[in-house]
């Protein structure tokens, strides 16, 4: 399975102190990616107009690695990201902080954990999430058309360098 | 060793449209945690002005585990901290993001993790820190002073749930 | 009448990339300088328990004049504050952003446009807000109770150096 | 002249507590705006690589005036932006926030003071910009290629509904 790939844009103040993007704001741009990929996502699938993001999910777990400093620029960061785990009430998403295809021509270095697609790797993260009711304000069981929505997009562990425990 | 206790202002622009502390923020207040703490563990032990952030410190993972929503309110937060790994160029923080003790009274019910503090527990993280040094721009070995400063901050492992792999 | 002093902690992240509090991040601040404020204005006149921002308060114009940058430290700034106009579905409130009493010790010189006070001005502003009732999504009339908790802080015209047009 | 048009991207954490891009996020999407339209006004005009944005230009004072709420939704923002002011050592930007054309289709009511586009105003604003010279750490006078670049943006004042003063 190929990752989906969102595109979100830098913000100038995205930048800390030292003129590098905030370690937090990467966490930032991984939300956007989640909202750009769960309309997509759960949209196609329902065939309905409601996103998973306005009926409930919420975040419970979060783990970034990161890889390399990532400067403010104008490009748009590309955010590989995939479902590495469905669970009864919840599922994780796997996400690879990268570069568009293209962006800086061929011959870049990845260090080999993007597969065919050659971008520097700025941070590798995964996400758990809890669906969530909140009408109800309790958690609740994943619907048969979430499952399938979510099955096709089904793909391997996030590629930490490591877990230490 | 008892942890190290910051307290941390929320802002009323911490909630996001669920009107919580967004997630994203938690590992904001963690930053103030560290730059609170940082300024107290090692000015004590170098007799300098210059804390480590100042010098030179840079995040290079992050691990955060939610407990339980948190709204806004007045009174800061209490993220119980210390150190849970000093290796040769960094070192790991944990935390316990919970409330100052006397906030709502005794009886609480923390689940346990906290030892004698008895607080409602909101969210568990660790923080790798690489240390660097921003003249040379390049990582740097970890000091005798500095690793004597963290030697006496030492505790356990972060107490999450889980690490699923 | 002397201004309300509501002080606010900076944040390590209000930071720009100039190592600067970014200019928007001092509207952040304001913000919680009213947050600050209208519980104590609004609580001790009415009696009850919620916040005029709890009931719905909606900023519907700023205006505001950077006077000299402001760089992170650990003490909070002092955001002295006043109602410069009360008007019959709103009103506005002018802040003085600058440091504690005893911050630098005597002899700061202020512009003098902070009377006995004498810290560094580094912004002044203005807000309008427009009372709002949520439950009914429409604006609403200021209440007796609200005018009265107002009148006692009202004062001048915020201290812009100019209003150009 | 027409206005310049910054197409800026919301992100779902520029919502507040009341579901509502929050006030202060406006000005963050100003400031993103200037970034867009500064390499393109003045990368043109100099032949050269480097924006003003970073050469230096500090904010001096910001006026915003807010029309109506805007709620997320994942297509951009269209930021409609000139020079306002051009003076010796800076100059003013005024902006009108809106939808891009074509968003709704026709027959939207723009209130009348956007020309010949429709779309419905978010708000109205205008940022006093101070040229700066970030290696002498002092104010410096416009060049005359700088005064070029802008002359050639120059429009009307911004249209605030008031000026109360």
């Amino acid at each position: 399975m190929e990752p989906y790939a969102a595109h979100v844009s830098l913000r100038w103040s995205d930048m800390d102190a030292y003129a590098h993007i905030n370690n937090v704001q990467f966490l930032r741009l991984l939300e956007d990616a989640r909202v750009i990929a769960f309309r997509d996502w759960f949209d196609r699938a329902d065939g309905g107009g409601r996103s998973l993001l306005d009926e409930g999910v919420l975040v419970s777990r979060h783990e970034i690695e990161y890889r390399r400093p990532l400067g403010f620029r104008h490009e748009p960061v590309e955010i590989r990201m995939w479902v590495s785990r469905i669970g009864g009430a919840g599922f994780d998403v796997a996400y690879i902080v990268t570069d568009p295809d293209g962006l800086d021509g061929p011959g870049r270095n990845s260090g080999g954990d993007t597969g065919p697609h050659r971008g520097p790797v700025y941070a590798v993260a995964e996400t758990e999430l809890a669906l969530y009711d909140f009408s109800e304000s309790k958690p609740r069981r994943m619907r048969p058309a979430e499952r399938e929505s979510l099955a096709v997009r089904l793909g391997g562990d996030a590629p930490f360098r490591r877990r230490r425990r």
